[in-house]
């Protein structure tokens, strides 16, 4: 582990850009969570596959786009995706990885250069960091934000369409809102399928199979005051618990809230 | 009163064009409810002042945008309106009208022949039908059009823009849904800002001054079943209540239920 957790710019009133916070993970001047930084700047999950599991895994995507929103996929064994950043690595330019083994978590390295792959695809998933950056603009405040907490997550009662050898339960993150914002936060988020979208649930946690709100599966709990409705998102940790229930050989994702930062601007994802 | 009181095409498998309901209104071969006539056409409310009040209520209008969406507004004394339908008469192609004194109702005439003048101002404002048809088309379920009633409308604490002499509560409609047809619901009409837009609130009806959904102050009660959330649309009645309590000493409105039929199609309206 390094010894730095904050990247910053050498002009600290400046910014950072995705390609600025990309160089200092690879240099290893950074290791941190990436919440907050480069605003604006599009933020992705990670998941790596070989060969013969990403097949499954792209189709497993495709079928699941709210829990599963694709803003990119490499060619096998290329470490570069061209569309969502100059000279992205994806071996080195995030903050920190986690290697899967059988379903199981083998380890935590700080890159992947040497455990790098011929047969390696990789998958960059939509992120709620993008559309809770625009419920912000938008005024609409979000509790875990204004706590400085992760968002609460649930196993929901929803399955997602397998494909091949992926399957398993949708997760969701939940935002509790007044019914305005509630209003307001569905069509922002409308206006971004590339970041999971429209919420799939509103109101009635029992219904989705979620017995207890104070109790998350990932994340941390927040309070819902009266007179707010819980709102809840496909996340993104769904592929990750898809990845964990089919137990493949080898995988790679990000380490939790170490995404990958790309050139992507979130205004760039609005449909309209 | 006429006879009839469903509007019939020649050939009873063609459905009735805008056009046509309002030709068959003004012949007195019609004077019944428009509510499913001339599927796809924009109904509209009606209120029609006289030109030292329309000012005041063109300016609640413009303030109140979600109750009172103008489709339309005449030159004063003219009783054409070509944006809204070819060879329109205002006067006489609604199947029924309502006559105001000093906020009072003091008539409901068949046609305004007699008694329309040369400072009369009239306001064309868009009705839920149009959203209601988008609703259906998409697959979600509208109760009160399923038990063939009346939507039940309530009056709020929200208080509308005073505008001059015009001022007043927010009238709203209500439609139980589930969750899942409540997001979709908000998307759909997201898009009709010109017939109402987006709902103004779900989920709480005692945070807008609801005290029992059984007792709606207009229309039909209809049940909220288990897992329905209560979702509010700001309503067309909300005019026709400001007019009631303003007391201009002469109004019209149309009687209710009996809309204007228009030539603009409900596809025409969607923002994107």
């Amino acid at each position: 582990m390094r010894n730095s957790n904050l990247a910053v710019s050498q002009n600290s009133t400046v910014p950072l850009t995705g390609i600025a916070v990309r160089r200092q993970c690879r240099s290893g001047a950074f290791d941190g969570h990436t919440a907050g930084l480069a605003p604006g700047y599009v933020q992705g999950n990670l998941a790596i596959l070989p060969k013969d599991w990403a097949e499954d895994f792209l189709r497993f995507c495709q079928a699941n786009p709210k829990p599963c929103p694709l803003l990119g996929v490499s060619d096998p064994g290329k470490y570069e995706l061209p569309k969502l950043g100059a000279d992205l690595d994806i071996r080195a330019d995030l903050p920190g990885y986690r290697v899967w083994k059988n379903g199981e978590i083998a380890g935590e390295p700080r890159d992947l250069l040497s455990i790098w792959r011929d047969d390696l695809v990789s998958f960059v998933i939509g992120c709620s960091f993008s559309f809770e950056e625009a419920l912000l603009q938008s005024g609409v405040p979000v509790r875990h934000i204004e706590r400085s907490t992760n968002v609460p997550m649930y196993r929901t009662n929803i399955s997602t369409q397998a494909a091949g050898r992926f399957h398993g339960p949708m997760v969701v993150s939940m935002r509790p809102l007044k019914p305005h914002d509630a209003i307001r936060a569905i069509q922002i988020t409308t206006r971004l399928p590339a970041v999971h979208g429209a919420p799939v649930h509103l109101g009635f946690p029992g219904e989705i199979g979620i017995q207890d709100l104070a109790k998350p599966d990932y994340g941390d709990p927040v309070p819902v005051e009266a007179g707010e409705l819980p709102v809840f998102w496909a996340c993104g940790v769904t592929p990750q618990a898809a990845i964990a229930a089919a137990r493949p050989p080898f995988a790679i994702t990000h380490s939790p809230g170490k995404m990958l930062v790309t050139d992507l601007k979130n205004t760039e994802l609005a449909l309209f």
